[in-house]
C-alpha cells in the first residue's frame, strides 16, 4: 500500500527528526501494522515513534503488542500519558496486561485509572485466574424486549461507542437476566417499527463466569461464534467475551500440548523470557521420570548378559531394534492423541483402532524386517563381522523388527485411550512415554526371539 | 436448557414415532446442538430426524456435520430435497463439499442447483483447490462513498438477507473496485445523515483470491478480523471470507504439524476415513528413512565390537544412554519449533539460544549422570554383575549422559534454525530426526568415554 514504506525509509525519518512526515506516514497505517513495525525498532526509536501516536491510536497499537513490548513502553511513560494510555485500553486486553504484571506496577497503575475504570477492574481481577471472568469486558449493548427495531438502533447510535462489539446485541428482562442473543443482522433486516420480541427465539449460547478458560474455547468452536455472552450462577448478564482472545486461550493451549508431547512440562511463557533455571526444572521433571524409566533397559539387558556374552553381535543391534519400536510407538500414539483431540476417533471405538494398528503394525513391521535382513545379507558379503551365521542374526533382527514394531504400534495407539478413559490428558506425554514402555520391552521381544532362533546354533 | 432432552429421551421419541413433539423439542435446539445430535444417532434414525428439519434449519445444521455424515445424508435425499437443501446452502459451506465428494457425485448434485447457485460455484471452483478463492462466499454487502448512513442501512434492510456476514460492509467504486471496509458499528454510531465517504479511512486489509489459505489464517491472527475482503488481481471485490472458515484451514495445518512432529508424513484426511494401506504408505515413507539411519548405529556399534567383547558390562547401559540423548534432543527440539512457530524466537537469536541450550544441557546431563552413577553404586551392593570395577563404569555412565545429553540438547535446539534458514518448515520431523541423528553419536560419545575412564583397568 501507498503509505507503507518499508523499514530503512521509516529509520531515516526518526534519524532525520523528520517527525511531521513520519505521523502522516503512520496516520495510514493500521494499528497491527504499527505493532509489528515498533517491534522491529530500537527501544529509544520504539519509545519516540510510539509518541507520535495520538491515545486512542496508541491504545489499539498497544493492544497488540505483546507483554514485554507493552511491559518497557509504559515504563518510558510519565504518569499523566499512561494514564490516558490505560484508560482508553479496552478492559480485557487491561486485564491481561494487570495479571501479568509484577504486584507493585499493576498497583501502581491501577491507581493511575479512572474511579470507573479502577472499579471495572477490580471486578475482572476478582475472578479465578483461569476463568472466562478474566477474558470478559463489561462493555456491551443490551436492549429490551419491548423496545421496537428503531429504538434499538438509536440506543445503539446513543451508547454504543465504548462496547467491544457491535455484531450482536444482548435480551435481558428488568433485572439484567440474560434472555436472548439478537445477532446486529437480525436488528438490520427487520422493519423499524418491529419489536425486538417477534424477533427473538430464545434459543443462545452462554458462558458461565466461572467457567474454566478452556471451554470457552470449545464453546466457541462447536456453535462457529465470534462473540458470546456472559453470565453469573444467577443468569444476570455480566460481560462478553470476543473470539480474539478465545483465540489467544486456545494457542496457549496449542503450545502446553505440543510441549508435552515433545516430553517436557509446559513451560506457560514464552522460551525466550523463562528463566533459565525455571526451564530446566520443568523440563527435568520428565527426563528423570523417563529416565528412571529407562533405568528399567539396564535391568533388562542384564538379564540377558550371558546371551550378549556369548554372541556380542546380537549387542550391535540393541540401538536399531528399540528405536524402531520407539518410532513406531510415538507415530501411532501421535495419531490417535490428534484424532482423539479431533473427535475423529472416540473413546468406544478402541477395537476398531486396534485392529487397524495390529495390521499396520505388521505391515509396517515386515517392511522394516525386511529391509533389516537386506541390510545384514548385504553386510556379510563384504565384511566377517557377523560371521557364519549372519543369516539366523538376520532372521533374529528381521523377527523381532516385527514383533517391536507391532507391539510399539499398538501400545502406541492404546495408550492415548487408556489416558483419556482414566480421565487424564491423552496428549500427556503420551510419546516420550510409549518410547521408554517399548525401549523395555522391546528388548525383552529381541533377545526372546534371538534365544528362539539362534538356540543351538550360537547360544 | 428447557428444550434440550437427553439422548435416550430423544431416542424414546423417535421409536415411538411421536414427530410432533419431537420436532417441537428439536425446534428449541441450536444448529450446533443439532448437529452434534445427528452425529450420536443411527444412520437410519438420523435420517429421520433430519427429515423433520425444515429446510432452512436442515441446511443450517447440515453445514455443521463433517462430510461423512453430509455424503450419507444426502444419499438419503431424493433430487427434489437435496436441490432445496444445496440450493439454501452457503455458497463457502457447498464448495467445501462438493472439492470433496467423488466427481460423479459432485457432477450430479451440481446439476440440481438453480442457475444462479450453480453459475456461483463453478465460479468458486474454478479456483486454485489451495486458495482463498475456494474459502469465500460472493454474498456480500457493497456500499459507495456517495452514500448516506441512512441510505445504507435501508439497502442492508433491502438486500443484506443473502449475505454472510453484516458485521463488515464493504465500499466500491463504480468499477467495483475495492476502496474500504466499514465495520458496521462505524455505520451503527454515526449519525443518519452522514455520507460513507466522511467515514472512510481508506485503511483496510484485503487477501487476493489467488492467495494461499495458510496465508489467510495468518492475516486474520495479524489483523484480528473476523472477516476480510478478497479481490483479484485488478483489485476488484469479488467475495469475503470469514473467520470459521480461517479456523477450519488452521485446525488442518496444526494437525499436519502435529502428525510430521510424531514423525510421519500428514495423513491429510481425518484417521478413521483414512484407507488402511494410504495410511501405512504414509506412516512407512517417515519409518522407512528414519530406519535407514538408525541402521547407522549398527554400523557404528560394529566398529566397538572388540571393546563390547572385552567389557560386556558397556553394552547393558546403550538403551540408557542413546535413550536419554533421544528424550533430551526431542525435549529441545519441541521447544525451539514452538518458540519459533508462534515468533518468541528468531532465526537471529541462535546464538542467544545456543548458549542457553549450552547450559541447560550440561545441567540435565549431569543431574541424570548422577542418578545413573547412584544407581550403578546401589546395584553393585546387590549385586557382582558390574565387577570390582563398578565406579569406572559409573563414571563412564556418568560422563557419557553429561556429554550425550548436552549434545542432544544442542542439535535438537539448533536443527530447528537450520531447517528454517534452508527454506524448510522447522516441524518436518525434527523431533525424530534429532533423536536418530543423537542416537548414532550418542554411541561414539559412549565408547570414547569409555576406552578413556577403562583404559588399563578394563580395556
Amino acid at each position: 500500500m501507498l503509505g507503507k514504506l518499508a523499514l530503512p525509509e521509516i529509520r531515516e525519518l526518526i534519524a532525520t527528526e523528520d517527525y511531521t512526515t513520519l505521523r502522516d506516514v503512520l496516520n495510514h497505517w493500521l494499528p497491527a501494522d504499527l505493532a509489528a513495525l515498533l517491534g522491529h525498532l530500537s527501544a529509544a526509536d520504539r519509545s519516540q515513534v510510539f509518541g507520535l501516536l495520538n491515545t486512542h491510536r496508541a491504545a489499539e497499537t498497544f493492544e497488540y503488542l505483546n507483554l514485554l513490548l507493552q511491559d518497557e513502553l509504559l515504563a518510558t511513560l510519565d504518569d499523566a500519558s499512561a494514564a490516558a494510555l490505560l484508560n482508553e485500553m479496552a478492559p480485557d486486553d487491561r486485564t491481561a496486561l494487570f495479571e501479568e504484571l509484577p504486584k507493585d506496577s499493576a498497583t501502581h497503575l491501577m491507581s493511575l485509572l479512572s474511579a470507573e475504570q479502577q472499579r471495572v477492574t477490580h471486578s475482572l481481577l476478582s475472578y479465578g485466574r483461569n476463568t472466562v471472568g478474566r477474558l470478559m469486558t463489561p462493555d456491551y449493548i443490551a436492549v429490551k424486549s419491548d423496545w421496537t427495531v428503531k429504538h434499538v438502533l438509536d440506543h445503539v447510535r446513543a451508547h454504543g461507542k465504548d462496547s467491544e462489539t457491535l455484531n450482536v446485541v444482548y435480551v435481558t428482562d428488568n433485572h439484567n437476566h440474560l434472555i436472548d442473543d439478537l445477532r446486529i443482522r437480525e436488528i438490520l433486516l427487520a422493519p423499524l417499527h418491529e419489536h425486538v420480541a417477534t424477533l427473538m427465539d430464545h434459543r443462545f449460547v452462554s458462558l458461565l463466569v466461572t467457567d474454566d478458560k478452556r471451554k470457552a474455547v470449545g464453546v466457541f468452536r462447536k456453535y462457529d461464534r465470534t462473540v458470546l455472552p456472559v453470565v453469573d450462577s444467577r443468569g444476570f448478564l455480566v460481560g462478553i467475551v470476543t473470539i480474539d482472545d478465545v483465540l489467544d486461550v486456545a494457542e496457549k493451549e496449542a503450545t502446553r500440548e505440543i510441549q508435552r508431547l515433545g516430553g517436557s512440562e509446559a513451560l506457560d511463557e514464552p522460551y525466550a523470557t523463562t528463566p533459565l533455571l525455571v526451564m530446566i526444572r520443568k523440563r527435568a521433571s520428565w527426563l528423570v521420570l523417563l529416565f528412571l524409566g529407562e533405568l528399567l533397559t539396564a535391568t533388562a539387558m542384564g538379564y540377558y548378559e550371558e546371551e550378549i556374552s556369548s554372541a556380542v553381535v546380537l549387542a550391535l543391534f540393541v540401538p536399531l531394534i528399540i528405536s524402531s519400536g520407539g518410532n513406531s510407538g510415538s507415530q501411532a500414539a501421535t495419531l490417535i492423541v490428534r484424532a482423539l483431540a479431533l473427535g475423529e476417533v472416540q473413546l468406544r471405538d478402541w477395537w476398531r483402532v486396534f485392529r487397524r494398528e495390529i495390521a499396520s503394525g505388521i505391515l509396517l513391521g515386515t517392511l522394516l524386517g525386511c529391509i533389516g535382513f537386506a541390510r545384514i545379507a548385504l553386510w556379510s558379503t563384504v565384511s566377517d563381522i557377523y560371521g557364519p551365521h549372519w543369516a539366523l542374526y538376520g532372521l533374529t533382527v528381521c523377527l523381532s523388527l516385527v514383533g517391536v514394531v507391532t507391539w510399539g504400534t499398538l501400545s502406541g495407539s492404546m495408550l492415548p485411550f487408556v489416558l483419556k478413559r482414566l480421565g487424564f490428558d491423552p496428549a500427556t506425554s503420551s510419546a516420550p512415554f510409549v518410547a521408554t514402555l517399548v525401549d523395555v520391552t522391546g528388548l525383552m521381544i529381541y533377545f526372546t526371539v534371538a534365544m528362539i532362533v539362534l538356540r543351538g546354533a550360537v547360544l
